[in-house]
């Protein structure tokens, strides 16, 4: 069987965000066996999984990215949506638009640190719309 | 319920390509409300989302990927298949091999910048073959 | 349908290792049609696909990864659980925790070269548990 809810985040500041507890409110009762598939329909931001502990690992996170693919790269075309555009487009396809987390007992089955991550790359990237699908 | 169907793209040169269409076609009618799995059967060449607007996006993306794994990264020991060969495979593993898309209204549930990329991370890669997988 | 498996790999080393016939045996006779979704409950670790034939691949992805992302990043906050910590955790968000792979006729429907990785990215990360979904 196969249920769709389609809801969107508020809009978050550049950087890495925890939204675990918004996407599980959002979605309501899981499945008692099954996968939650979350997708973002965009492509200057992403979802991943990782620790949900530590805000430093965010910090982290957000830090070597941006060192990693920075702003100013002189070989980049792609910029007349902003400097932060093309990195955007380059760190959500290596994050990723879309996680896949099997459900257990109508839980979500992730390891006891593990959070879902929203990838923010842009600096005013909005509201940012999600299809979650449950497969069970 | 689950349908299957198994393509190839025809050859395309080294780089990062927009396939919407052509993954459109080959599939055929989707079903109303479900997941397009899409995987390709290779370990030097990764599907993604991304922009399907500005062309400069593909290139910069191609520039990105090739300054940062280089061909002449000096510690690589597999390199008896071509220098392009070991770059080709982490660039697939951190692009992935296969991407999941919802399916909404009988249409992909993407955002409006959204498209699926194929990275052909060899010079020549020759057919590249896919399977698709409808979950609905 | 949905089926779950639950088990876990025994400790592996710090590196990159193929693991598709222990996956096999745990899971058991697969389906006709559909799709196994392998996932990881850790943050430190993580899973792929990649060749499965020369060795040497794996070596190369492993010293690629800790240059790329190395111990002594001067800027990384998160360093109480070791040096080794905030790399497995990029490492682990941009290999991703877990793959989706068709399966027809019964079998895994992936490329001959294909073989399912496990990223250990910690010196002693320990058994680490995985959660193995059919869908079909």
């Amino acid at each position: 069987m196969i249920r769709q809810i389609k809801f969107s985040l508020p809009a978050y500041r550049y950087g890495f965000h925890i939204i675990t507890d918004q996407v599980l409110r959002e979605i309501g009762p899981l499945p008692e066996t099954g996968i939650l598939h979350l997708f973002i329909k965009h492509t200057s931001a992403g979802l991943m999984l990782n620790e949900n502990a530590d805000p430093s690992v965010l910090t982290d996170f957000e830090t070597f990215f941006a060192d990693w693919i920075p702003e100013n790269y002189p070989k980049f075309e792609h910029a007349y949506e902003g400097k932060d555009d093309m990195p955007a487009h380059i760190k959500s396809t290596i994050t990723g638009h879309s996680v896949t987390i099997p459900i257990s007992n109508g839980r979500l089955n992730m390891g006891t640190w593990q959070g879902i991550y929203l990838g923010e790359f842009r600096y005013s990237g909005g509201r940012r719309k999600i299809v979650a699908t449950l497969m069970y």
